[in-house]
């Protein structure tokens, strides 16, 4: 499945992944993706392009693991006191992140990886930990609450779809259901319409 | 945008596209994607490789169109009498092709044309047809029926969502909200929720 080994933070291979990892950052913010060859990216590392072709394969799979690792949150959701608002919050900035031309590539990106591997699954994963956080915080406080995989099908997977198969959507104003709609407030939308099959208070 | 010209049927643009998208196909079957080239595909098609390159750029788009062909309906969605019968069986038999690895491998390829090509965007529209058909039948019959967008948030993207970001979900028997849910239950239990919200026989 994956070629990456089990990388012991602190060890070689956690080394190597963050020297190769930030010179390709930098190395597409310099000379552009298109530019970008994994001997150029090797030499950037300091290590030799065989290291780079053996635990990464190809260019594509090193992008996209590189993707992937931008993805990944640095906080957890805000929280904002009630379930409503948090989620609503969450998938605000979901949108806002996902849907812009940055989120977009890396998205992309991630994709493209090998298609039996797990880097669109950590997308996936990202996502999930973040509701998870939001979802134990309401069962403390005593709130009726749906299960993550529902908010994964609800909230998450219409955005992405949208941002995936709709690129020509405009991020123009727009209900839940309504086409160009790939704004806060349709995530706000999303959002309301899980929550009011459960209760909860928004 | 998009590198194909208008496509006069019958005119020469339309039997260049015929040509190479069999050669493609062909050629996958014989040697095998990895072995695909352009001017492999172009002498097989016979056309010049710089047909092929001014009219698709790259192997990788050219592999997108094809994808997109492929994912094209052949049929309408079949007639079962009521609503909740059609969407059920649509969606059914949505998730078993997309799902399967022939239709994970067309929807990946097909992603994986220009970011800002209309690729992605065919394959979503190819979904929205077929339910219009579905909805205007419905309304025909007098039925209460949700609007087209809101049947993709709902039925469509979940699905492709699990497909593209949950690659590792085993094809297990599993309800709306449960992992391992790539399965026609799943799609029956997405119509199914959609469906209580408007009153609709099922």
């Amino acid at each position: 499945m994956s070629r990456k080994p089990m990388v012991r933070p602190g060890g070689r291979s956690a080394r190597v992944q963050e020297a190769v990892h930030t010179a390709v950052r930098e190395l597409q913010a310099e000379v552009g993706r298109p530019e970008l060859t994994i001997p150029l990216v090797a030499a950037r590392a300091g290590v030799t392009p065989s290291t780079v072709y053996r635990r990464w394969g190809d260019l594509q799979e090193l992008l996209s693991d590189v993707a992937v690792e931008n993805l990944r949150p640095d906080t957890p959701p805000q929280d904002h006191g009630d379930l409503a608002a948090d989620l609503r919050n969450w998938a605000e900035q979901f949108i806002e992140e996902m849907a812009s031309p940055i989120g977009r590539a890396y998205i992309r990106d991630a994709l493209l990886g090998a298609p039996d591997g797990d880097n669109a699954a950590r997308c996936s994963q990202y996502a999930a930990e973040q509701i998870d956080v939001v979802l134990a915080r309401a069962a403390e406080r005593g709130e009726d609450a749906p299960g993550v995989e529902l908010v994964l099908d609800r909230v998450v997977a219409p955005m992405m779809y949208r941002i995936l198969f709709r690129p020509g959507d405009p991020a123009a104003p727009g209900a839940p259901g309504a086409p160009g709609s790939l704004t806060a407030e349709y995530a706000r939308g999303l959002v309301q319409d899980l929550l009011d099959g459960f209760g909860a208070p928004h």
